[in-house]
């Protein structure tokens, strides 16, 4: 003790010496911050410099009925955000869902991905490295998952541009999100490939892995999971628990997804599907930054058969039920509410996430559809 | 009382009440979510269902200087993370940039957007709506700011595209973030629209706001605030602090930031703007959501006189200090924390966010940058 | 004469002894392409070490109906390509449009751009240079327009990056296409602009004009002209002309042209545009590597009242009836078909090209969505 | 003959009757137009409606030097335009590269695509129809290539997005372009798709092959042939045939293809790589309209050990020694000029195309980033 803002220890008294450095230093009063009902010990290798901890509302939605290959049944939600209403809408959606036989969700695609660049002489070698690694794949396969117990390398691809290299490892991580461990994995596989081939490794990261950025390549090849999801609903759900009749749902979701979407050439074609994931996400523990990734989603309406289809694309969740701020207690405590706490959750709480969100963007369209009716009666009809 | 996961008020009470039917239907136990340090009513505006809170850890970095034009002097700022080492590098950051003389802000625009989509007749409708809109932007002004104590409409520019028709409505939404002003004010100037033009008002947000969407849209016309950001570390500093020479981080910046972010067709040309806004956000009961279009970003390095110069440009930063999240008790005593809760200190804050973003910038760019040297020696140098 | 592939000058001579050196080089015969049947010294501002002329055939479409601003009446519309089908393709969905009432187009913004691109010593520097441009427009704008008969400056708007400055300029070029004269306007300009703030111009071009790249800033605020075209097609001359009814054509412009072209981020969100303004700018004179940001175009297609309504939007279309290829035999006749050739006619000229894309897209998606039905009818229904 | 304007035959006197009731109908003199030096019925499948030829000035480029895997030698290119200067430009990057030993080309990868949409019920049936397709591979394999002498199916992989199934097929098209090949093979692929798994075939092309249009998937994975040319320019070289030293033509290439291109977020980081591809496809009878996705190219420039590096990557370039327009006479020339008609050519042509486009990219970077010299000698210095 008694370094102040330069302590840097981890334990309650630490914590509260460099809050009190921090009052003192700003005059402001943090007396609520300072409120950290669990040993700041646990958090150690969450954060550095702690202070307390903020205090996010965290409710519920549901139940929200799930018929996934991994997710069965009703759920709880839980979700912490201080945009009001918020909560009431998805919740209208679940259950409005739930009334329709419940979300179905799919799994296409997993893989957490890390692209180092490397500097090469020129194309040539660009392509003489390129053959190295993919002559190498077992040794590289080998040291790469070395590093770790869990990890499992699936490929790497090159992309070669000039003098620059990127090579995009793909892993399998289980059931953690697995950014770190694809960052050390590739970190070993890239020393490696420096040694044999004169590539110079300038970056573990050169952005084409790509993380907490919006990106095309993630928008099309995917990172995390692809997770597709699904439901129709009646005619008589949408007017009883939406307030909206199919159509109008279908040509809000039309003219605002995909031809507004397409007029600001936007990586999203969906409603709010970011609000979703960060709630989801602060709630649960997982990065809230990449949440960036996982609002390039598409939603989509369609009338079919005088019901409501409505689906969604997301092709880039990052989601892990062990490590990160899962092990934190309040965001274990949450997952526990899903039953995904722990090893051999991750898909399960991936369909639940995404079901979740179809949720928000079928009930938020629903209310932006009809947000016109009220005053629309004088206006010219279609 | 006595309605379970049914009841919907929000007392103290209520919340437990709530609480206990989830444990109930979930089977989980969630005590450390049961701590709420402060009287839920007071988040009665922020979330429905509550059951508790999400405790986030929360920390600082700083003393961070800024040179601003709404910021000056040096700052601790309050970052809530389950990241480990999150801090520990913009805290390294921010020691190169204090160092330095500060990172130098300027903001350059400032407007929050709504974009409704009409549905019109044809080509030539939309050619008439988009002449009535313009010949009545007084009354329309009138109308819209009739729906707001602080909001001013500053533009109403439309972009047609066959049978859609979007009005993208500009606001200057003083210290508040300002989507839930912008919304009403256009709804109730859609509405006129619609009333006197026939065009109908098919859904207020159109995707051409863009909110929580990536969107090359705000990339190039920026919403919320554009702000940019830079400072000169000379070599002294950076070999210092940051044990990095200006000519790998400027490398590093160039093959990662640039030719990746080229290759990836990314919207964001940084490196992980998103982990400090995130951070920063939820510390500050900001909206989680909208670190999706802060993160496009642009981060460049150049060696300029043996130093390194260093800038980001953030063209979407929707931030605010008034309503919302930042009414919550850890929230606004976080925001106090920067001298920036309540009125007249949005540009203030918008411009230490910034600062803060570079100082994580450039700490990550120099730890990728040496993270090769260890082992580079026996490769090919450049 | 004798200096072979060396030889500079312009005569049918020199251009003879230039393609007799070429034979010798490559050993190729090539003898229809020595048939120039115009005096070569007419492509003398046109083309350097000219061997002779590469024959395109070339066709015409119509009468396709156009009804604008400026366009009025049945137009031939002549086209050159090497693709078998296309013209027939064309000229199918002209006979629809003609049968219909024809096109309908309006123009909604006309600009030339171009922006160079700038060194500045910091962020704040870029705001002075940009504060001194705004304070000096009008002393920028007689500078600009010195150097031109026709071009007026519309505007001047900077975008700001670390130590780049980009300024876009933007220009009325009356019935020239306008580039050069931007180029030429924008260069006496930029150099101003240097002298006086110390910013360097980098270079005349900052790829933020956008020329013959394609780019999201074009597509969302435009080059050349935006120009929108639309038509209502009765079920009738759908069945009769097309062989195809509207809903199946509205669902293969939905999933197609939408949903497809979302799938793919493509920034062209229509189904072969560039084939239209490929063979008419071959055909006329105008710049053929300029149908790179032409192609991005959004063309919707919607069932209303039993009736296919389809448009057409042409963000940046960019074309002249003066100056360039215009100016040559074939390519000035080409445009007297039209009643174009010379001043004047630029908005007449435009309303026709985009009139005749939408009979290209009209007739293609009606093609491709009735391509399975012959096929389809095992299948299982909708 | 006695049809006019309906005439649809092919003979010459059909073309010069349809083309005096053009200038009947139209009033204008189409003399010019009307000498086609060739049989017209040579381009009886390369157009319809023929009733002349356009004459494009045809020049050369060259010798060029390229040094590739399929190129070797120095080649006079042939290029036709209208656009003044282009050639001289281009020549004087080809003079700088032959000087510098030649373009060095790699082709790594080659496959032309095209990609149906599908209408499925839902996502479970995507997922069916998909598994359908991946056990069915061999019998789809048989089908597509049973439709063609020379295309082999190399693969075919789903992308499913609610209600609509994409399947890119990728072949390998020989020496041909390949896009009519793939057309046909996918189409009967895609009929037995159809019957088999009640996924109901809406468009032959589903905007995400994706042809003539700019897309991020063509940008990431390639199109027709991913091509990477680099060379490295000596500064004596530089100085001699550029007038440019190498920091200049970095410093523009860093700040225009790159900050640039990446601000306007465009698909094309390079200077004008449209208008060498536009020139030669126009040449030698490509398809003018590809030149759309080949312009999507990345350009960088570098200074290694006091000469320039530059590089080009061209992900989409699209190419053809057999069909289409090659067949006709004075393109077939043109490709006689590179050795490059007929079978067992396109890999070489592909190269030299991308050789003529580095030589135009670096003479113009040279020529924008030393028109700023003359004037700024009073402007403030890096």
């Amino acid at each position: 003790m008694g370094h102040g803002l330069k302590n840097t220890r981890k334990s309650r008294e630490d914590m509260d010496e460099r809050r009190a450095a921090v009052e003192g230093f700003s005059g402001a009063r943090l007396s609520t911050i300072g409120n950290c009902p669990f040993d700041p010990m646990l958090a150690e290798k969450n954060i550095e410099n702690m202070i307390g901890t903020v205090q996010v509302p965290l409710g519920f939605i549901g139940p929200l009925r799930v018929d996934g290959d991994h997710a069965h049944g009703d759920f709880l939600i839980p979700m912490a955000t201080t945009e009001g209403a918020l909560l009431a809408t998805v919740n209208r959606g679940a259950a409005a869902l739930t009334a329709s036989g419940g979300a179905r969700t799919i799994i296409i695609k997993e893989e957490m991905t890390r692209a180092p660049v490397f500097r090469v002489r020129d194309v040539r070698h660009a392509r003489q490295v390129v053959a190295w690694v993919d002559e190498h794949i077992e040794e590289i396969r080998k040291i790469a998952e070395s590093t770790t117990h869990h990890g499992k390398l699936l490929s790497a691809k090159a992309f070669a541009n000039g003098r620059s290299l990127f090579i995009r490892f793909a892993y399998d991580t289980g059931d953690a999100m697995g950014m770190n461990m694809a960052t050390i994995a590739t970190q070993a596989a890239s020393e490696v490939i420096q040694d044999k081939t004169g590539a110079v490794l300038i970056s573990v990261s050169g952005n084409f892995c790509v993380d907490k950025k919006p990106s095309a390549l993630n928008y099309i090849l995917g990172r995390g999971r692809i997770v597709l999801v699904d439901a129709v609903i009646t005619r008589k759900v949408m007017e009883h628990k939406l307030k909206a009749e199919p159509e109008l749902v279908a040509e809000a979701c039309y003219r605002k997804n995909l031809v507004g979407s397409s007029m600001s050439l936007s990586y999203g074609f969906n409603a709010h599907v970011a609000n979703m994931l960060s709630a989801i996400f602060i709630a649960t523990g997982q990065d809230p930054a990449q949440v960036v990734e996982g609002s390039m989603g598409t939603t989509t309406a369609e009338v079919v058969d005088d019901s409501l289809y409505v689906s969604l694309r997301l092709p880039s969740l990052e989601v892990g039920t062990v490590g990160g701020g899962t092990r934190l207690p309040c965001q274990s405590e949450a997952l526990s509410m899903l039953g995904c706490l722990g090893s051999g959750k991750a898909k399960k709480f991936a369909e639940i996430v995404a079901a979740t969100c179809l949720a928000g963007e079928l009930s938020t369209m629903a209310a932006q559809a009809k947000g016109h009716l009220a005053s629309s009666h004088k206006a010219l009809g279609r």
